[in-house]
């Protein structure tokens, strides 16, 4: 492509007003410049739980051969998101270009795609939960807070999450979720068996449909040869069984602690739908 | 000043790279610009609690008079930012310019700087807590554990941090913390009265010396006339007594989350300190 003219716009810092005199002046101008009856149309799908190396094979085909909607991939610390981008001469012929490039992704990628555009996890979740009369409450160790505190930023999340559990020390553990002290010292606060009794408890205490809880080694101290930073154990609970799963996490404090709880919030998404929970490309 | 030539750099949007290039490359670069023998260092005093124009009042004089350093007023959902700029020859030169207006400053806002540059309130707080081996426990119903998530984003929390409480309905409140029932029907759960509560049993059943309670309208629904969005009540408890304290945060539901955190670790890095823990410009 020979660039004729090129525009170079530059907006203040503070996000508001940035984010305000885009929509307001950028964004007319930008569709001002497209020639008429050229209309550019864009839709994000985005994916949790599987590397953006992993994705990309599952899709590489549809990758090389799509040019209109063309598909662009970014990882972020959410998961890795796929943002279609259609040219047509109308709005609904541009919406069905990427509704029929959007089907094909979802049949690809049938249990990662969590939402669209601007969806936060925690706010499919709360949909889920709210649809299905559901119920959550969480034990959190290495999260420490931040899974109850992302539920709870959904606008009426009281609705399904009556509490949550910061157990941080062995004896909060103990003391809050009856976690066997005889347990903690065999296997360890990080072991698949803390994370299961940490669940199991949550759930009963609080008289909720679902448990959740997580035990891990958010870092940069306290790793070691057999459990590495990184190591984290979620588990799930409901009427019938507790489910735990093994996690290596990479990033710095903030970093694993954000990517646990997302893959925290992606279990109960997969649990709502009846999807498998995990499935073999997680990341 | 007459602007004989500028430069434009532009980098790319994702942060860690954008962050790396700047230092490695534009950094350079700029320094690269000044006249041989000029040197430019900042300095930010970072405060809490005090509304800008507030802030500005305190400190016009020397906003107005103040040459080198210059003095600039930023405010972020954490507070207002002071950012000191200096021109020297050297680099203690330039330490020794920020450090003379820094002490003015100070005194002038003796309980509101929290830290320096890129310190956050929750950083500062542990550091507090570690050097008198004092230990902190919460009990969160409109934060819904974004207080027990900033505290444990610090390494080493454990030290300080046993255990959170998470008590959104009013269930949890009264089962957990012991609320009374008849407290939460006659006053409300968003009352001073539930805000004393919580801090001094949560306080009691951690074992902590400092227990920290919130109880609000984080919006966007809920409110009334007499209780509107935004409303929030803090309490502290130590040893001796309990002490709440009333805000009327704003921002949307996020915001009032984020706010709320804020004033309540302010309040715990101002016990720490000995600082009366409101003096009546507080934001």
């Amino acid at each position: 492509m020979k660039v004729e003219k090129s525009h170079l716009v530059c907006l203040p810092g503070v996000p508001a007003e940035m984010k305000a005199m885009f929509e307001e002046t950028v964004k007319p101008f930008l569709k001002s410049l497209a020639p008429a009856g050229t209309l550019i149309k864009s839709r994000v799908y985005r994916t949790t739980g599987i590397f953006e190396s992993a994705l990309n094979e599952k899709i590489a085909d549809i990758f090389a051969g799509s040019t209109n909607p063309t598909i662009g991939v970014l990882a972020h610390k959410e998961g890795v998101d796929i943002r279609l981008t259609a040219k047509a001469e109308s709005e609904a012929q541009a919406d069905g270009l990427l509704d029929a490039l959007g089907k094909t992704l979802t049949t690809r990628l049938p249990n990662h795609i969590y939402g669209l555009d601007q969806d936060g996890l925690e706010t499919i979740v709360g949909k889920l939960l709210t649809t299905r009369s559901m119920s959550l409450s969480t034990a959190e160790s290495c999260t420490g807070g931040l899974i109850a505190h992302r539920v709870t930023l959904v606008s009426g999340s009281s609705a399904y999450f009556p509490r949550g559990y910061v157990v941080y020390s062995n004896e909060a553990k103990e003391e809050l979720l009856q976690v066997d002290p005889k347990v903690i010292k065999a296997k360890g606060a990080v072991s698949p068996e803390v994370a299961e009794a940490l669940a199991r408890q949550c759930r009963l205490l609080s008289k909720t449909d679902i448990g959740l809880s997580t035990t891990g080694i958010a870092g940069p101290t306290g790793g070691s040869p057999e459990k590495p930073v990184g190591l984290v154990y979620i588990g799930l609970a409901d009427e019938q069984s507790v489910q735990v799963f093994k996690y290596q996490m990479f990033g710095d404090r903030a970093g694993i602690k954000f990517r646990t709880s997302q893959a925290a919030l992606e279990l109960v998404r997969r649990y709502c739908l009846g999807l498998p929970l995990r499935d073999g490309s997680e990341a």
